[in-house]
């Protein structure tokens, strides 16, 4: 039975929409209106209709729409093809202490924040004090908040020592923080690091090398989407060509 | 402290073992023997030398290693880089019941019941007798059987009616079977197909628009490996080309 | 000597203008005029002044640039990352007579004529009369009108019998006019086609084997373009992701 | 008429054989031999037969086959997908003076020769011995000689001055001669450069850019293979993922 702050998405063939469910609030639609009262009391999986008569179907959303659709972005996020492979490579599960620093719009913090839950804890650190409160709103949306904490903090400063089962770092020159990153880290954790230049890669891999790092790998994932359509199936005219460079290594001994 | 039972992977610069700690027993490598006992009491993180006086650093591996490196294959198996995806673009998470079929070797299966934990399920339906076994087998070296249900049984038999909430199929001619399989699916559950030929994607997106499944998605994953040397940064010569196309619908009322 | 009728391309750093130089005529640019009758006399690689001071380098246009630049679409045209393959996979050279149908925009029709000159020729059948015009006056840019002949013509009607040395075949239902246009290739001819969705390849391939084609091929290319900063090296945002499945194949006897 | 001396390509439904004709010899295959003796007089398209009765089709073989299974190799070659691009993208055509350096095996040199026959010449200048022997040999499986010039020159040597139409240059640290062959090109000349690793490509676009190159940029090809069987219509398991960076400038004042 869906209630009172409840996630919700309404799905028609075409549209989407994503929402919390609020007593006595409206959602406005070209398709007509739905009053959440309304909403209340029925289940996911159950149609609704609008003012106008159009249906619509009440689904649960998956973090994947609510990343897609749901949060707001200030910056560029991490997307899905990357935050789904990033979090299986790292190994984040149940009961992990998770470094992530920068959290940008949360996107990646979402999906690992998600991994570790009901023991683990993301630990997100931030120099930019506008992508924190940012963060904290979109995770709200996901009932994942429990699972993050959010510091302000430049990773130049201290960071608690021997403490993190793995990292994720997606800040412009990670190879600048890498003694304070390793220190951080247990031996043997993973760390990842999203780098979207040549240079950058370079200059990184030749840090994690000069620091005993193992086990670097570098990786790119191209996502082709294709239109579904039975008669005429082929690639779509256009695709994201590039979202970043992953890194992956072990902190060794 | 590692004991009787764990698993442990043993790595150093070039080589990489996953086994689980048995007292009495030893292992072997051309770097030199490896007494497990000697293990037991250890930590994650450690040192380990062999008889060789050779290091390894002893590691907790991740699902992802073991089912690279650890896992014993007698079909195709389903990679991280799609693996991690149909889990988060399904939706997978805790408390989830999910309809699996095929199996296969269980590579898909372990990174979903990793998601649905503690409190949801994988089902997993396999017609192929050998691969249930199989698959028991490697759930064991990552201690999900516990959130695994697997059932010698074909498609075409009756399945739970309105039960799923989430679905994965891996078969040939999944559209012969997609009725059965629509029945079993909550509304609304989001339901992923792996199908190699573009043949087969034709014929199974004319069936998910006849038995009314929304936002049809095709979408294929590539994964490219890049040389991660400082001095000389570029894309390894070959890749694995094509793993498959990745199909996804929700279904509709 | 630049003279009258030539065709040039200006450039500088930013902008790049291609046109045949006429007597009295001027181009006007944000940067400044520039009088045709100042630039008859010069040389390709000289400099030039625009009224405003600004300096531009005078260019003997590649057909590269003449066709993603100067000539007139009506049509999606065949890119040079295709067109150039397709030319060399053919073996076009020196001398050939070559089957085209459609013809489009010409922007194949230009590569493929400048390949067989001086002795070859281009057969273009096209059923749509204002492509006919259009590629007429897209060959003038290129001084390759004579090694072209166009006829108002389906694939439907009769072709001349065992006449050419290979075929390009850009039009939507290829399988409907194979027997006609295997009827006017020699024995061994090479001929291609390209098709944007997988349905029509797999369409052709099936009636490619009914009629004895010896040795079918299906290739795509990619080109993946990068930012050309040095401190910032990097794949592009975006891309061109599919212009059409290539697919090639031998007459047989 | 097929007379004495002409390259021909047998080819069945499995196997290919290049060679020349040669009177009194004897092309020996497990399908059965085939007297040299008996081509000479046939034409192009026709069939012949083995002593064992098996048929192969008499073929005037193209570039691309020549290149591919023809060619003797004593390097990487530079594939079709990506000579094809080359010569078009350079505007290489018939009267121009190339530059070319490396020649490796001379599969680039072969395609290029073909495109500026009849009035221009390939020039190619190979700082080791042996591939200038292996480069003539190849040469003459395509009956090109007459259209390049090579000499055992190492690019730090003198060039002719302001001499090329356009150049391409396959050597390791082409930054290092880049004004040697700079002074060389004429003004507004194309040039295009190879290079596997992100490293050479970021030293030699800053060289560019201090040398006032116009026009700079970076492409990769991609070439995908699928599987022609239209029953299964699918791309290939595997594929080449890297051949090398292409690099593309013009010369300014």
């Amino acid at each position: 039975m869906i209630k009172e702050g409840d996630l919700v998405q309404l799905k028609d063939s075409k549209n989407s929409f994503i929402f919390k469910v609020k007593k006595g609030e409206t959602l406005g639609t070209h398709k007509g209106n739905i009053n959440h009262d309304e909403i209340i009391g029925l289940k996911y999986g159950d149609l609704i209709k609008s003012h106008k008569g159009n249906e619509f179907l009440i689904l649960k959303p998956t973090l994947y729409e609510i990343i897609m659709n749901g949060i707001k972005r200030k910056t560029q996020i991490i997307y899905p093809k990357d935050s789904a492979y990033i979090t299986l490579k790292l190994g984040i599960t149940d009961g992990m202490k998770v470094l992530e620093s920068g959290i940008g719009s949360g996107a990646l913090t979402i999906v690992m924040a998600n991994a570790v839950k009901p023991m683990g804890k993301i630990y997100g650190y931030e120099k930019e004090k506008s992508y924190i409160d940012l963060v904290k709103e979109n995770l709200k949306l996901t009932n994942l908040e429990k699972y993050v904490s959010l510091f302000h903090h430049d990773l130049s400063e201290k960071l608690p020592e021997d403490y993190f089962d793995a990292g994720f770092i997606d800040v412009k020159y990670p190879h600048e923080y890498l003694e304070n990153i390793k220190l951080s880290l247990k031996n043997g954790a993973m760390v990842g690091f999203l780098l979207p230049t040549a240079n950058q890669v370079i200059t990184l891999i030749e840090k994690l090398e000069k620091l005993n790092f193992l086990q670097i790998e570098v990786k790119e994932l191209l996502l082709r989407n294709y239109k579904p359509i039975p008669e005429r199936f082929r690639p779509d005219d256009r695709m994201v060509a590039h979202t970043g460079y992953l890194i992956f290594a072990r902190k060794g001994v």
